[in-house]
C-alpha cells in the first residue's frame, strides 16, 4: 500500500465542472500532468472548456512546464472512468455536505487506498466529509484560493480519520505541483486565509451597513493601501519591519493599548506576555537573522516591482 | 484668502523626523517639490537623512518627476523657518494628542490661514487635534500608509471645525502630488483602510493566542492567498468577479448563510435587503458596464503581472 512518491505523479483526476474544478484542471495541465476531469453532465462541458482555455492564456504567460499541453485533458461523465489510473484526486464538487459525503463514499471504493483524495472545500471539515468514506485515511482538505490557477495557496488539513502521512504526502505533492501548501495543525472553521479575509469582509459589511464607507471606498482603500504590501509580506512581518530595529516587540509594546480602541467591531484578545512572546518569536524566526535594513530594502524592492507591474497592467504611464 | 490652486504648489513643509516624516519628505522631493523638513532636534538628522536616502532609491526606480532632486531638501530645527513660505504643511509628529494639539496651536498662528495643514495621524481625530488651533478651518487629516513614499493611499478627512473646501483642496493636492486620496464622509476611528487591516490583525492575534496558527502561517496564508489579489482588486470586486455573471448578488444570496458561521470571531451584520442592495449597486458601479469576462480577464492579467514581479523580486526562476 506504499504511495507513489509525490514527485512521480503523472495522472490526476479532477472532479467538478465549475470554476474551481476547471481552474485546478488548467493548473495541473500547465504543470505537465495528464488530467481526467469528471463533469456531472454534458451540459457543463462548454463552460468548463471555456474556464480551462481562459486560464490557459494566463498560465502560458507565466510559463508552462515541460509536457504541458491542453491535449493531455480528457473529459468524462463517468466517475469510475475519471479516477481509473489516477495517482491523485482533487474533488471540487458543489459546497454541500450531502453531495461531498456521498461522493467521498463512492470515491473511497473506486480509488485504491494508496491514492490521496483532496477536497477543495472552503467551509466544510474533512471529519464531516469523510464520515461515510470506507477508506478515510487518505482523504484530506486541499483548499485553493480563487482563481486556483493563479493564486498559489493551498490549505491542507486532515479529518479525524485521516492518516498523518496522507497530509504530509499531499503537502509534498502540492509543492511538487507548483503550489504553496500550508498545513494546518487542526481543523478550524474557515482555515487560516479565509478566516482572516472573512474578518476583513465582515468589518467591510458593517461599514457599508452603517454608512461609514461605500463598497467603492473599501476597495479603493485596500488596493492603494495594504494590498500591494500583503502580496509580498504578511501582516505580522509588515508590522515587524514598520517598527524598525525594535520590530514586533516595539509594535506590541507601543501600539498594544490601541488594541483597546474601537478601530474595528472585533475585540482583540488580551495581550498576555505569552501572546507577545509568540508574536515576537514568530517574527524573529521569519526574519532569520536579516537586519531591519535588509528586510525594509527587500520590502521596498518588492513594492517597486509590484507597483510597476500594476502600472503596466493598468496601462498607466 | 484664496488658496493657491493645488497643482500650483511648489513648496511644502514636512514636520517630523521619523519614518513617516522622512517618507513624506522623500515622496515630495521625488515629485519635484521644494521641501523644508522640521526636525525636533539635531540628533535626529542622521537617521532622517538615512530614511530619505533609502526611500530615494525606490523612488528613482519608479521614476522621478521633472525638477526632482535631493538638493531641494532643507532641514531646520526652527518651526517658524520650516513653514515660512510653505504652500502646504504635512505634519508627522509623534502619535500623541498633547503633542499634536500644541503643534497645531502653534502652526495655526505661524502659517497663513489659506495654507492647508494636514496631519499624518493614524488614530486621532482632527476634531481633537484642532481643538486649540486658532485657525482650524484649514486643518485636515492626511493619513498615509506605510511606507508613505511607496503606498499611494492617503485618507483625507476634516474635523468639526474644518471647512469643507479645505478637505476638497487637500484631496486635489494629494492627487496632483501623485497620491491616491480617499475622502471620508465623516470621522471614524481607524478611518477605512486601518479598520479593515485591524479586523484582520485582531483575528490573527486571536488565532495565535489560541494556537490555531503561528505568525508564520498567518503571513504565508496572506502572501500566497488573498494578498496578490488585494493589490489589484478590493474584496468587494474580488467576490463580485469570483461569482461570475451573478456577481455580488449571487455572492450574498449564496454565501449569505455563511455569514452566520464561526469563520472569524467577528459577528457579521444582519444581511438586510438594504445592505444587499448597497453592496450589489456599489459593485455594479465599479464594474461600470464591463462584462464578467472582461473583469475576470483584467484580474488575471494583473495577477500574472504581479506574480511575475514577485518572482523577479525574490530571484525565483
Amino acid at each position: 500500500m506504499a504511495r507513489l512518491r509525490p514527485e512521480e505523479v503523472r495522472r490526476v483526476a479532477s472532479i467538478g465542472g465549475g470554476p474551481i474544478g476547471g481552474g485546478w484542471t488548467a493548473h495541473f495541465l500547465a504543470r505537465g500532468f495528464d488530467v481526467c476531469s469528471y463533469l456531472h453532465d454534458a451540459s457543463e462541458e462548454r463552460s468548463f472548456r471555456c474556464v480551462v482555455e481562459t486560464a490557459w492564456r494566463s498560465l502560458e504567460a507565466l510559463g508552462l512546464r515541460e509536457r504541458a499541453s491542453l491535449e493531455r485533458l480528457r473529459i468524462t461523465f463517468d466517475l469510475a472512468e475519471a479516477v481509473s489510473g489516477a495517482e491523485f484526486v482533487q474533488e471540487s464538487a458543489p459546497e454541500d455536505l450531502t453531495v461531498k459525503r456521498s461522493l467521498f463514499a463512492t470515491l473511497g471504493t473506486l480509488t485504491p487506498p494508496r491514492v490521496v483524495i483532496a477536497s477543495s472545500t472552503s467551509g466544510l471539515t474533512m471529519t464531516d466529509i469523510q464520515a461515510h468514506c470506507p477508506t478515510p485515511g487518505r482523504t484530506v482538505v486541499g483548499h485553493p484560493f480563487n482563481p486556483p490557477y493563479l493564486l498559489p495557496l493551498v490549505e491542507v488539513t486532515g479529518g479525524r480519520e485521516t492518516a498523518p502521512d496522507a497530509v504530509a504526502w499531499a503537502r509534498d505533492f502540492y509543492h511538487a505541483a507548483g503550489k504553496a501548501p500550508l498545513v494546518l495543525e487542526r481543523e478550524i472553521p474557515g482555515f487560516i486565509a479565509t478566516r482572516l479575509q472573512e474578518a476583513l469582509w465582515r468589518e467591510a459589511l458593517h461599514m457599508v451597513a452603517s454608512r461609514e464607507a461605500t463598497p467603492e471606498q473599501i476597495d479603493f482603500a485596500l488596493m492603494h493601501g495594504p494590498g500591494p504590501r500583503l502580496a509580498l509580506m504578511g501582516q505580522c512581518m509588515a508590522f515587524h519591519v514598520a517598527c524598525g530595529e525594535g520590530g514586533m516587540a516595539t509594535n506590541l509594546d507601543q501600539f498594544g493599548p490601541a488594541l483597546e480602541l474601537p478601530w474595528t467591531r472585533l475585540a482583540a484578545p488580551p495581550l498576555t506576555p505569552e501572546l507577545r512572546d509568540r508574536m515576537v518569536d514568530g517574527c524573529n524566526e521569519m526574519a532569520a537573522g536579516r537586519s531591519f535594513e535588509a528586510l525594509a530594502a527587500e520590502r521596498d524592492r518588492g513594492l517597486v516591482a509590484i507597483l510597476k507591474a500594476l502600472r503596466a497592467a493598468r496601462g498607466d504611464p
